[in-house]
C-alpha cells in the first residue's frame, strides 16, 4: 500500500479565511488535536512575520508532540544578502524543528513584477536558500508558488526553478496552484511533463477558487504525489484550500492509500467539528463525508430503497469516518458512539441497557436544542454521573439578578446578586464584574467559597459564545462553552438559551459541579 | 466554439436539500429568474409525484418562458402495464412541454433489489418508455441513474441499458453519479469506454458526496458531454449537486465553451444571491467565483503584490461574473490596503494625506483593542464618513440599564430601560426581550422609531459573538458583529468590550447610524 503524507496548513493558510482569527491558545489546541489524530505535518505558521507564531514554536519546543511534526513556513532569502544572513531563514532554523518549508517563485511574471530581480537570480536564491537550510541540518519542503500558472506562461523556466530546489536537496517539490485557477486535466498534463523533465518526489497544494482544490489534489496523488497539503474543512483565503478531511477519507476508502492517521480515521467527523468550533465558523451541513447532511436521506424513493439495501443510495458506510446515516423524516442517531464515548471516560455502558437508552434519548433531546457535547466533555460526564447515580447537588439556586448600567458619563457598572441555599444555609451575596457574566461568576463563587474552599483552586480558562441561528438577529439562540481548569486538569461545559446570561449560567453551574464532584470523590 | 447546454434541477434535486422547502411562488420566482438569464433547460419537478409541481407546469403553460425550456421529470414506466397506460408517463405528456426527462436503472443491483424484475425486463422498460414518449412527439432526455456504479458492477449491462434508450430515440443519455462516490479519473475512463461502445450524445449529472461534483461534470464536458445538469449554488440532497454557477463561469472563461446564457454571465453573482435568498439559505462566503470572499485578499504579502499586478494573486477579473475584488482591512495589512479599501467604497483617500494617516492610526488602535473591520464594513464606512465630515449624530445617549433576573421558579426576565435625547427631545423607554441584547435592541428602536420611521424597514439578520482572549475566562474581551439589512443591502458593524452588553451596544449604534446616514443622503 502506497503511503501519502498529510500536511496541514490550517494555522497558516486556514487563518487567512475571512472571519477567522486564532489566539495562541486556539493554535495550541488545534495542534494538540491534529497530533492526537496523527497528521504527519502541521504547519505552525510563519515565525518571521508573526510573533504569535514564534510563541507557538517556543511552546512546542518544550512540550514535544507525540506523532506529528511541527513545521515552520518561510520564503526563500531576500535578494542582496547571503542566505546565511537572511532573517527569515534564520527564524526558521531557530524554531528547532526537523522540517522546514519555504516557498519560492516559479512564475516569471512574479519574478519580474513582484521580486523585481532577474530570472537567473531567482533560481540562485532558491538553490542557495535550500542549500543553506540543508547545511543547518534541516529537511526542506519546497513550495513552488504559482507553479501551474508559471508553467503555462513559461514551462522551461518553471521547471528550472523546481529542479534547482530538487538538486539543492529539497525532500519534496510541492506544486502549488496558488491562485486556484487551474483545472484537473491541466494539472494532470503539467505534472506528467514535470515528471518527464526529471522532478522526482512531489507534493500538491491547491486552492479552491474554481471548486477544484480537492479533485486537483487527488488527481496529483493518482499521478504519484506523496504529500497532500490543505486545511481542515478547507479553510483558507478567498474560496479556501483543499479540504484535508475529505482528502483523508477519500485517500483511505476510495484510493486505498496508507495514511499515518489511518487508525484514527473514524475521528474525522469529530476533528472537523472541533476545528470549526475553535475557528468559530459554522459547521457546514453539506461537507463531504462529515457534514450533518452528508448521509441524510430526504427523498421518499431514496429512503424506501435504503431500507431495502443501504448500498442503493450510499457510496460508503458513514461510520467509517465517524458520521451516521440520518433519515430526515425520523431521526435515528448512533447509540454505539455514545457507548464508546462513555467507555473512553471509564463508564461501562451496555448498549442495550435502560441506562444507555435513557442517556441516548436525553442527549438527542439536548442536541436538538443546540447543546453540543463534543466540545463539552465536562457536561457530558455530568450526564453520565447522573445516570450512574454519582451525582449530587451542592447548592440550590433561589434566584439571581444581573444588571448592566451605562451612565451619561459613559461609565459602566455590571452587578450580580445571587441567592442560594448551601448545606441548608441561605447565602445571599452580590458582586461586580467586568461584564454581566463575570459579575455572575464572581457572585456565585463568593456565595460558595466559604463552604467549598477548593473552588479557589479552580479558574475559568476559556469562554466561547456561538450564535446558533443567525436568522433571528439579537433574539437568536446562543451556545456558551466554558473551559475551566485547576492544577490537575481542564474541563469544558456547555449551556444553551436565547438568553446569553442563562446559557452562561448553565455552563458555569456545570463547571462548578464538575469540580465539586471530582473533589468529593478524591476525599 | 462548442456549445454546452445548462440543465438546472434546483427545483427538483435542489429542493431535497436539508432545510429547503419551496412554495409554489418560490418555484415560479426561480423559474422566471433562470429564464431571464437564459438557462437552457429548467427541470420544474416530478408532476406525477408532487401536486405542487403539477401546478407549476400548469402556470407556465399559460405564461410562456422567453428563453428557457421547462422540463418535467419522471421515471421509466412501472413493470406490468403497457407504457401507454403508465400514469407517470402520462403525467409527463400532460404538461405539454417540448422536452421530458425520465430516469431508468443502469445498476443491476437496483434492478434486482429495488425494482425486483429481471435484467432484460428493465431494458425493455427503458426502450418502451422512451419509444412511447417519442411517439407522443416529445424530445427525451434519458437520465441513467447510478450509471457509474452500475458500470463498475456490470459494465456490459450498464451499457446495454443506455444503448437501449439511445436506440429508442432519446436526445441525450445523461450519465448520473447518483450516489456521488465516483472519482474524476473513473468518470473519464468509463465515459471513454461508453463512447467506444457506441454512446453518442451525452450529458452529465453529478452529486457532491466526495466534493467532486463540479470537477467530474467538467471532466465529462472535456470528453464531449454537451449538457451539464446541476443546481444553483450546488444545492441538493446530502452534500448537494454540481454547482451550475461555478460550472457556467468555468465553461465560459476557462474552457471557452458557448453558453446560451453567455451574454448574462456577469449576472452570476446576483443569480446566486437571489436563489440563496429565495431558498432561505445563507450565501456562503467561499463560493467559487461569486462568494463574498472569492476575491478578498487578506495576507499583507498578497495585497502588496496585488497592487503591483492584480494577475499576481487573482485567476480572473471578478467583474466578469459580477463580483468584485476586496481588500480585507486587518492588522496584517498596511496603509496601501486601507487606501485600496476606501477606493472600493468610493472614497478617494490619498496615501500621504493627513486623513489617511489619521484613519490608519485610528484603525490600528482599534484593531489592537480587538475590533475587526474585515467583517464589519459598515463600521469601517462610518470611520471613513467621520474623516470625510459626512457623519452626524442622530441621538445622544443619556444612559441605559439592562437587567436579567432568574427567579426560583426558573422564569427569566430580560428588560432594558434607555434614556436618549433625539432632536432635542428626551426619550425614556423600556422594553423586554428574549435576552439582554434583544431587550436593549427593542428599547433603542422604541425610542427612535417615532422620529426615524425608516428604521422599521431595517432588521438584524445576524449576530455573532467572539471571545477574544480565552485566558481571562468570563472577564475576557468579546467582539460582537451584527449584520443588518433593509430591502436594498446588508451591512455589518462591530463592537468590542469586556462587557458583552456594551460591545453589542456599540455594534447596534453603528448599525442604526449607518442606516440613518444612508437614508438622509438619499432624501
Amino acid at each position: 500500500m502506497k503511503m501519502v503524507s498529510i500536511y496541514d496548513t490550517t494555522l497558516r493558510d486556514g487563518s487567512q479565511t475571512e472571519g477567522i482569527s486564532y489566539s495562541l491558545q486556539d493554535k495550541i489546541n488545534i495542534v494538540k488535536r491534529l497530533d492526537s489524530i496523527g497528521i504527519d505535518f502541521i504547519e505552525g505558521g510563519w515565525p518571521f512575520s508573526n510573533p504569535k507564531d514564534t510563541q507557538l514554536f517556543a511552546h512546542f519546543k518544550k512540550k514535544k508532540l507525540k506523532k506529528s511534526k511541527l513545521v515552520p513556513f518561510g520564503s526563500t532569502a531576500r535578494w542582496g544578502k547571503a542566505a546565511s544572513m537572511d532573517k527569515n531563514l534564520l527564524a526558521l532554523i531557530k524554531t528547532g524543528t526537523e522540517y522546514v518549508t519555504i516557498f519560492g517563485k516559479s512564475w516569471d511574471l512574479h519574478v519580474k513584477t513582484v521580486l523585481k530581480i532577474s530570472l537567473d537570480d531567482n533560481v540562485k536564491l532558491i538553490s542557495d536558500s535550500v542549500k543553506f537550510l540543508k547545511k543547518k541540518g534541516k529537511k526542506v519542503f519546497y513550495d513552488a508558488e504559482h507553479f501551474f500558472d508559471g508553467y503555462k506562461a513559461n514551462p522551461k523556466y518553471a521547471l528550472k526553478t523546481v529542479l534547482a530546489a530538487q538538486e539543492a536537496g529539497a525532500e519534496l517539490i510541492v506544486f502549488c496552484d496558488t491562485n486556484g485557477g487551474i483545472l484537473s486535466w491541466e494539472i494532470e498534463q503539467i505534472i506528467k511533463e514535470a515528471q518527464a523533465a526529471g522532478v522526482k518526489g512531489f507534493g500538491i497544494h491547491c486552492h479552491n477558487d474554481l471548486g477544484f482544490a480537492l479533485a486537483n489534489s487527488l488527481v496529483a496523488v493518482n499521478l504519484g504525489a506523496s504529500q497532500v497539503q490543505g486545511t481542515i474543512n478547507g479553510y483558507g483565503e478567498r474560496c479556501g484550500n483543499a479540504d484535508l478531511i475529505a482528502a483523508m477519507g477519500i485517500l483511505k476508502f476510495k484510493m486505498n492509500r496508507g495514511l499515518a492517521a489511518s487508525k484514527k480515521i473514524s475521528d474525522l467527523t469529530e476533528l472537523s467539528h472541533f476545528v470549526s468550533e475553535v475557528s468559530n465558523m459554522a459547521h457546514r451541513d453539506s461537507y463531504p463525508l462529515v457534514g450533518r447532511s452528508a448521509f441524510a436521506h430526504k427523498g421518499g424513493v431514496h429512503i424506501d430503497a435504503m431500507i431495502k439495501n443501504p448500498l442503493a443510495y450510499e457510496h460508503m458506510n458513514p461510520s467509517l469516518v465517524g458520521n451516521h446515516r440520518r433519515f430526515l423524516v425520523s431521526e435515528l442517531a448512533g447509540k454505539a458512539s455514545l457507548v464508546a464515548k462513555a467507555k473512553e471516560l471509564e463508564y461501562d455502558l451496555d448498549k442495550k441497557s435502560p441506562k444507555a437508552k435513557r442517556l441516548h434519548k436525553r442527549i438527542q433531546e439536548l442536541e436538538k436544542q443546540g447543546y453540543h457535547f463534543e466540545a463539552a466533555e465536562g457536561s457530558f460526564k455530568l450526564l453520565l454521573k447522573k445516570e450512574f447515580k454519582e451525582y449530587r447537588k451542592f447548592f440550590d439556586l433561589l434566584g439571581f439578578k444581573v444588571s448592566v448600567e451605562k451612565r451619561e458619563d459613559n461609565s459602566l457598572i455590571s452587578e450580580a446578586a445571587i441567592k442560594l441555599k448551601v448545606k441548608g444555609k441561605l447565602q445571599h451575596t452580590a458582586a461586580e464584574g467586568d461584564g454581566p457574566v463575570n459579575a455572575l461568576d464572581n457572585a456565585l463563587r463568593k456565595a460558595l467559597l466559604g463552604v467549598y474552599p477548593s473552588l479557589s483552586k479552580m479558574h475559568l480558562a476559556d469562554f466561547k459564545v456561538r450564535v446558533l441561528d443567525d436568522k433571528t438577529g439579537t433574539a437568536a439562540k446562543v451556545r456558551v462553552l466554558i473551559e475551566s481548569q485547576d492544577t490537575k486538569e481542564s474541563w469544558a461545559t456547555v449551556g444553551v438559551s436565547e438568553n446569553i446570561i442563562e446559557a452562561s449560567w448553565q455552563a458555569l453551574v456545570d463547571s462548578v459541579e464538575y469540580k465539586l464532584l471530582k473533589d468529593s470523590k478524591n476525599n
